[in-house]
């Protein structure tokens, strides 16, 4: 299994990145980005912890031992593990400070590995080439290396008010094609991590009007000729590791790609120029990324509970009926994430791949239930911490002698060391009240799809349609016949192999 | 096993039931209170139908076919068993019409049951008699007879801005004790379905200020001499079946018991005199109570979803984007409920009785979750169906030979019969926009406990403090020593045989 | 002025009427609709009352005493005596207990008379009829006769998933035309009122698809030949004043409204087959439908922040920290909702007619955020009101003389009389927990335009395109120049006639 | 008047001041705070600006010219003239980017002039001198040197579980006194601004416990011996004008100030030693500066509305259905806002002094409307606006040749200018994606008073008991009897003296 030391040696491989305004020469030891490599290196380190190896690796049927990120899941108790795993890895690294770690970025292309037939079969222009066996190539390539496989899929948002803007869009595009591959050229407006990544795995988000020539699925090096990455300016607070305890560990940075007559070899397209084939992966193969986000959505709430019991015990509020009130929020949240993880392990079903996987709805609405509340609950967090989350002393004012008497005195409550309210505060600050927080929680609403994608998306893809069982309870009370022929949804006009990616029950 | 015509028959045993205005004779017959007399018969009938046997009940160890209330869950599958049962009764008798049927009204006393010793112990003027064969001679009374036993555990609410009007309130107190039983006299305030029941379940919701005489916990049947019922005006809607299907099932109607001195023998007494031991049980005797409330609320909220999906169908908007994103919302509101149920089940626990006991904390919050969401959710459900909720024509209109050309033609969407249309808008108009279903709502944001109660109860009951697990991951996030030391909370100050029956594990 | 018992003679025209089952022979005494008769007579009478001469009343420039309904305000004094007239109705009868009471009935037109040339000039298929005197002559007719002319605009909802649908719906259309006048058949699906009015006003919500026949806006009586009204359900508790105050006052019906082969004469058209200036019509005759509305709003408002303080006093909560936050709610409800009013009479502009007309952004917004929070607000006082909300003793219980000690111990508070109690408890019954008050929460939704379509036509309507003046400020932020050209947004294409009825200025 | 010249030159006054880890020499160039300091020299200059005089200026009864700070409204108009000036500083000032100016400082001794006496007549421990023509005699020196007070009421929150920790705690106390003064040692923990002011205005936040030597109202200068400052990091993106235009104008800080043995004469002490006197005061000190928080919360949704109005015309989804709907709560919300100013200055009232007030309870309730919608329309004005407020090009990248056409194609949306979109987005992130605009929310979230006590404080303050008027109309609906002596609610205990500030007219 790769080390931490390898993963960063690997990073030096001449890729060409824009960090803000500076061209970083090694993403490995630039101030701008060397936290964020070695949080990710921490990443790879984990697997060699002696007390995690249950966790985070498994012997392979081969007899190997591997990442966990690895394994296939093929019932509940497996699931279930894989769950832990990818928890753990959450939890050690700063509450899900990386939310774009090797083991999620990997995720995606399981769905390609589940089936990869249709997605060779369903391609248009490739002279009758068999996709296939380059899927499960590369796929042995990332699990051989334990290669971190960055996700490039967002096209460039131009115009949204006519569908012919995608076309004219400088989105990615086939520009040639020969014998050995294809060459590419045009943008990827939005791949978080990618500068950290090993390889970058490009897709497509479906939209409508776009052209045969845009839909690409395939997989290229950072470095490739032709390649360059701008990311927006870093969140990264270098080196205040004290006063800064969350920034400090990185900015995994968004990133948009150029591609510049960049050549990618058949065996490295997964699929292309198929508008419909595509349209029935905008959800799809994000599911696992979304059901490892709702797993971090689960710590954070279990993290926003206990800075409110820590806050408002250190001030002394915790007792007082309507902050009782209040922070027994933070226990309900936790509780109903909780439970859309619980559940949806429960109510899994298993693929044409033979992977057991959580039921979508299930963890889709646990994401939406996260999104549609994190907001208010952030800002009540803030309100309940009081002036502890605004005003209180850097650690060089503690160090100070002549100040240090009063500012202890300042942060002394019923319980708790007053050097320890800084501690709470300093992470309810980060989390809440600063830039990097603030793209944490940006990122985790677009992450994949954004809230009311996944609501119309869901409310199209799950058999919700009014002929559909869901509304068969509705009927019986409503003392209405079952049509019994099934109406042809648009659900239903999607490609059964599309389909059986699904939970199937929706009751 | 009891059948719906032996239930009816017992009804008329003389008891004294005011209903509004009016003093009925026979509640079996009564227009007032047939209705719900007849829905309450039909759950009797339910566990004699054979298609549902295996659902509805159970073999015993001795060989006994009994109704599944009686049925021990003693494990996971059990309890799911145990949840089928339960949600079949909700889904037969109109989607929880009868939130007190007779298999919910039960349950509370299983708790007594798990752990009859303290109960007794813990009494204080009971000249040391041992009431724990009572409680289990109780038990077998009902069982034997599939009896139903109405909950009487609140109190007058007089003046809630000084504890000393508890005292002087006039609650249930003994007044008088002798060899044989005890006397008491006084008011239970609320008793939902007291008028249908064979046997009165009094209890005590704690409150500071209660005396050791107003802590009584027995049984009485409802005919007992000095035992009068004054329920208030009922909102069924008798024999309107077709323009009223909700309604004319009947209204289970919230009494108010007064008794005038109601002899009670010491093997009808669970429980007497310990405020302390009192306030344990707000909560934990109301566990499988919220627990089938929580069962209920998610088919009530499948409900909601299938008529959604039907008047939108129905007028034609069910395509429109924007009443897509609004109609997901019942999909997710359902999703939320569904987690929350199959989480807490996944999640449970062994009773010291030797029950599987689903997870305390996330059913609570699963309800509070429903009815933080139900009041929005209901204004939402009328608002799509827009003017299909109020103004549409009765059957008599309907059959109206000079009408219904033009009722057609105004009811004629892009799918669906017509009529149709007036059958769902009838069960919204019931549930959503009645005086009926404004009581079903009320009832369930008050049902044992309303929802500020299970949150400040929760956060006492659990083990919430900071000091406690669930602040561990935020010490740790945060760099804080944790205290090895348990500090003393108040939940910790609560009788251990108390809190056997919470769940253990927070996080 | 007219007299409550003339109103009440003028209604036994020989009407046709449906109310659920059962044909009206007089509306005036029939127990379906009497009561509600019965409160329209009272607002007539209200006008004779001494004490309210100067509210109620005023002196036409003829030296004429009229209602103030028929006063035309031309300046800010003018409308704040228009609204303290509007107020006292609404106070005077329920907390707006009758929502289209005349004087809101009769607002509409003013929209016409304001400015009547437009309505005729783009009238298509009138032959070149000058059709602005009869709208001058209805409107002297009904102040005249201080009629009282119900709004009939709402088409069926037949399937709204295609444009197309309209066409074929039995919408009132033209069916012949002639010298005299024109015959229309088909029907007006909701006419809140209606059968309590003397003269129906007929018109059109503009939607996509309909055809120049379906453009109707003119008047007839409810007793013409072939005018049939057909009735919701009534919510009447006719003669149950104690138990019911507010339901006792009677329901004002929505009614469907069906005209076969009624002759219209031509000064009784207002303007005819133009879809476009129908298109310009969806809001802006129903402004000061919407004014009033928020006028009863703020009433509303003030009644259950008075609700709330009247029974947790009654129940000793009222200074409990936590409930006290929890009324503050309605005090804050009840500001905000003042201050949209006191606030939209400030920011006033003058029509083209001269007439003084408070700011529409103000009012609507103002509507909007009533509708936003009244299902929260609603279900809040019910659950602080706990159980005094749903569990009371009806009066009959109370007279009882065995029943009466427990009672009134049981109903004794801190502060107030037992029997207040329950009088308290009524009202919030009536009004939160009803059918009777479901509909008045419905009708809120739908008066004139629903929540949805205020806010998308709003953001039509007003000068809200990012070109126009209410970005010039984000732009000065952004340092980005402003455009001069003006952009040619939808609402710049609306005649100038139409859009010199709402307020000029957005900011 | 007072240039910004003058103002800058005034702060190198020898104050003793830290910023996070660092003592500042001078706050007026020092790179932590020498923006600020700029920013509210510019304050001083705009009274300066020719085109802006009649707005910043008024002539003084004495024929001076002076800041419109110091004009006191005698009326509306007057009211309405002086919050043109505090707007038009809010809007200069980069839409309140210094909402602790010089105007709003000051504006909280404006109570203390308006009626001096009780503040004097109510001091302990002042061996009966007259405190009242300090007050007037500090109010003129600040006039006259166009000074700024600001503000230092906070005192540390130590432990809020008991009343003793607050005479324990480090607050600010008398130490001594003498014939000259008095002499006070401890520590105010939260003065906003105070780094940049010219005097420190000390004052008390009552709380229960609070000793007689902690009631100190006085003032003293920054530079007195004896104090420090020590404030918490500083926000400032110092000199990043075009990549941060909000957060390079200055961080106003918050800053805890010790006080070791400071002297302060007796004509500078305001108010000594009365905890009741205190109590009246939380708020209505604070009334002026939450009337301008008001208007700086409508400046802010007017520019939130125009962010959310140009990025989706930007990006071309502005005329979308569901986004419009989306953009209109951004609509609502300004109005609102807007209506409770207007609204709270037409129903103002004449103080003891003679000044001309707005209505309290609709500006705080306006305030409190603010506060309750913020985040969640922060959350949403970034969640519209969709990746642009978090992916896109620094300032360099744009400059660069090679990137710049990519970056151009990826911004070229339907309507502006490419480079535009940029100058939004940055906008966007300063205010709702970054730990400065994270800072301004949670200062406004604090401000005066948090949002709970102004709810329970409002309830105590004004006539909201159930006796009082605002009940009536719930008494008469309900049919109830209106109590005719007032009943002694806690707010009727207040000295009238202080209840003279409010606004009488509670409905």
């Amino acid at each position: 299994m790769r080390t931490g030391k390898e993963y960063l040696e690997a990073l030096n491989d001449g890729r060409r990145v824009w960090v803000g305004d500076e061209l970083i020469d090694n993403v490995a030891t630039h101030p701008k980005t060397r936290a964020f490599a070695k949080l990710t290196a921490d990443f790879y380190d984990l697997h060699h912890r002696p007390d995690l190896e249950d966790v985070m690796t498994f012997v392979d049927e081969d007899g190997t031992r591997r990442s966990m990120m690895w394994f296939k899941n093929t019932d509940k108790e497996g699931l279930k593990r894989k769950r832990r795993y990818h928890e753990t890895v959450i939890r050690e690294l700063g509450a899900g400070s990386a939310p774009r770690s090797p083991d999620v970025n990997n995720s995606v292309f399981r769905t390609y590995v589940d089936d990869p037939a249709p997605w060779s079969e369903q391609s248009v222009g490739t002279d009758g080439r068999d996709l296939a066996p380059g899927i499960l190539d590369f796929f042995e390539e990332i699990r051989a290396g334990d290669l971190n496989a960055a996700i490039a899929f967002v096209d460039p948002q131009t115009d949204r008010s006519r569908e012919s803007a995608q076309a004219e869009s400088p989105a990615l595009r086939v520009v040639s094609r020969s014998a050995e591959g294809i060459v590419v050229t045009g943008v990827k407006a939005i791949a978080t991590g990618a500068v950290f990544c090993d390889r970058i795995n490009i897709g497509v988000f479906y939209r409508p009007g776009i052209t045969e020539e845009q839909i690409i699925f395939a997989a290229v090096p950072p470095n490739a000729p032709g390649v360059t990455m701008v990311s927006r300016e870093s969140n990264v607070r270098d080196g205040e590791t004290v006063e800064h305890p969350m920034a400090a560990q990185g900015d995994e940075l968004d990133t948009t790609i150029i591609f510049q007559d960049v050549f990618i070899p058949w065996n490295r397209v997964f699929h292309l120029g198929n508008p419909q084939h595509a349209s029935f992966y905008p959800q799809r193969v994000f599911d696992w990324v979304h059901y490892t986000g709702l797993v971090r959505e689960m710590v954070r709430a279990e993290l926003m509970l206990g800075l409110a019991l820590l806050i408002t015990e250190h001030t002394g509020t915790s007792q007082l009926p309507p902050v009782m009130a209040r922070v027994s929020q933070f226990a309900g949240f936790h509780q109903t994430l909780k439970a859309h993880v619980v559940g949806c392990e429960d109510e899994g079903f298993i693929t044409p791949g033979g992977t057991y996987k959580p039921n979508v709805l299930m963890f889709d609405f646990g994401r939406a239930y996260y999104l549609e509340n994190i907001a208010r609950l952030s800002a009540e967090l803030v309100d309940i911490a009081g002036r502890a989350a605004l005003v209180f002393p850097s650690e060089g004012q503690w160090q100070q002698p002549e100040l240090r008497p009063w500012l202890e005195a300042l942060h002394t409550g019923p319980v708790g060391r007053p050097h320890d309210r800084l501690k709470i505060s300093r992470v309810i600050r980060d989390f809440f009240q600063s830039d990097w927080g603030a793209r944490m929680a940006t990122f985790e609403n677009f992450n994949g799809t954004p809230l009311l994608a996944i609501r119309t998306l869901t409310m199209r893809r799950a058999e919700m349609s009014a002929a559909g069982p869901i509304a068969d309870y509705a009927r019986q009370i409503c003392g209405i016949e079952t049509p019994r022929e099934e109406s042809s949804t648009e659900y239903l006009s999607q490609a059964e192999y599309a389909r059986r990616q699904d939970s199937a029950a929706a009751v």
